[in-house]
Order: C-alpha cells, then structure tokens, then sequence
C-alpha cells in the first residue's frame, strides 16, 4: 500500500528546526506493522536532514559548520543575482541531501530514541516550504 | 507494483550535468498515482543529487565548491594510485549521494518546479555511467 | 511485500568500515527478482554510506579527509559537554546521511563492481550500532 500527503511548513528563520512532530501529526502510522516513509522537499535552498532532537544547541551548531564550509560571497561564485545567501543555500541543500527515508515499524516511525528530522532553512528569507510525504506499508 | 530499468549514461566531463530528461525518457510514469522512483548510480566516484534546474552557473558553482572543499592532492591521501583526481572523487560521491529517491504523483515526477537530478561526474575522464531506476507504485 | 529485521553491530574503532557482508548475513534475498534494500542506523553520531570495497585506504583517507573538514573544538561549537569528538560526529553524520537504500535484483545488491557499505563511526568509543533494514520487492 503506498499513500502520499501534502505538508506545507509555515516559514522557519534561517537555522535548523526540528518538525518530526509536525510531520507526524499530518500522517496516520496506526496499523502499519512495517513500513517506510519517505519526506521530500520540493525546494533547492533548503533540506532535510536527521539529528539529535535533544539539545538544541547541535542545531545551532549546524548552522554556524555549515556556514563556514559553505561560505556567502565566495570569490568563484557566479550564481549571485538571488542573494548572497542564495548560492551557498544550494551547495546546503545538496551536501545534506532533499529527502529522508525512516522505517515504520508497529505505527510507529523507528528512529533512534535522540533522532529527529532536520528542516536546514538555508535562505534568510526561505517562506513557507512544500513537503511530501509517501508511506509504504 | 516494483519495476526496474537499467541506464546507460554517455560519458560527461567533469562537472554537475542535468540528467531529468534522460531519466524520464528512459522509464514510463504514466498511469502510476502515487508511488517512488529511486535511482542509483552503479559508481563511487560520480553522484547524484537534485538541484536548481535553470541557471547552469548553479552547476558550475557546484564544481568550483566541491573542487574547493574536497581538494585534490591533500598531503594526508594515501589512495592517489589512480590519479590527483580520483580520491576525491570518492569523496564527493559519498558527500552527495549515491541516490535519489523521488515522489510520483499522476503519473509524473512531483519535484519542485526548479528541482532537477543532477549527475556528479568526479573523474576526469570518468566514461559511461550506469544507473538503475526502481519504480515502486 | 515488506520485512523488516534489526542489526546490531559490534563496537568499531572510530574511522570507516565496510559491513556489506555483516548486512548480508542477516537478511536472505533469495527469491526477489526487483526490489529495494534500505538499511538505517539509528544514531546520531554515526553514518551509513557507499563507496569503494577494495582498497583499505580509501577508508583511511575518508577519515583523515572528514575530520579536516569537521574539526574538533571549533571555536563556535556551543554542544562540547559530550566531548571534543560529539558534535564533530554530528556534523559528519548528517554529512554523510543516516540511510542508504540499494536496488536488488536477481536475488542479490545490484551494487557497482566496486561498491560496499560503510559504516562511518565517528565517536572515539561509539559502542554497539544499531541498524534497520527495510526489503521492499
């Protein structure tokens, strides 16, 4: 059985933000023994990613490494006219990759007891994000 | 319903290439309502990834950033048997992916509407690529 | 049709390691013509990847590679409480991904001549991982 939603995410500052509850709370696991769900993000400056949903300083961490090894401004960039927030969005969104993949096991998704799902909102001004989720079961 | 086609790439230079089109001709969605499409490259020194699909500058900032951040002949690399070029292919393949897994809906990818599959060619002279493309629905 | 079973690895010293085989071991694709085998670690200081199986140095040079570009005590690191090597680990993992997932074919990985499955440890003393896989066919 394969279904498929839609989640539009309000808008997220720059940073990363933690919204396992917010997918879970658009997709009913009950009565999947085993399964996978897969959350896409239909957008090339901002990503999806899995982390320690504990701290919240690992998210603020996130975002200052990757700022420095994705630099604003670098000196080669030529995709500049969006921004200079714009070009290192990109390079964010592919180095953490545009979907994750979690097993669903007894309705419920079996993640780590620390993981969480990662929005990386790479642009300063991002706004509302269009995710898609699919489960197989 | 799981459907498998293999893909044969022709050569590309190094560098970030657009590859949709090639995909989609080679797999047919129609029909399909809701369901996956994952392609994988048979390779670890070329990747996959899904990015900006309109301004190629977006592809040549990928090459000059990864040709950056993962450099060629860093004194610690001790696999430069097969070239100045080959080590850090297989870092880049592993930073980028050697996967995408992509929503169906109504019988077409549901990618974002700048979204499109690049492939990472790493090597310098890397030749044909193989992909394989499973459709689940 | 779905299964799902639970790895558990024994400790790895901190660096890359091939565990194709150990994954192999635990789960029989006998019988599947096409499908899909994604594998899941379910930590946050640890990474699931594919590169190349042969030769031994490439892991060696992942490591070195990685721990230059997510360094230790970084000056804006705020999660240290956990040790010099925790955030680091964080960062590599979601670098690297936390899942991979592979196509079958014939009853076997339809993986590339040259591909295996690294576990990326990237604790000093990480312990005991412990893996998902999901077969889809």
């Amino acid at each position: 059985m394969v279904r498929q939603h839609n989640i539009t995410l309000s808008s997220f500052p720059r940073g990363f933000h933690l919204i396992t509850n917010e997918v879970l709370s658009q997709v009913d696991l009950n009565g999947i023994q085993v399964g996978l769900l897969h959350l896409f993000i239909k957008h090339t400056s901002a990503s999806l990613t899995i982390n320690e949903n504990a701290d919240p300083t690992v998210r603020t961490d996130f975002e200052s490494h990757f700022n420095k090894s994705v630099p604003e401004n670098a000196p080669y960039y030529q995709h500049t006219y969006e921004g200079s927030d714009d070009m290192p969005a990109h390079l964010k969104a592919s180095t953490l990759g545009s979907s994750v993949t979690i097993p669903i096991t007894n309705g419920r998704l079996n993640l780590g007891t620390w993981q969480g799902i990662y929005l990386g909102e790479h642009r300063d001004h991002g706004g509302s994000r269009k995710l898609i989720v699919t489960v197989y079961s």
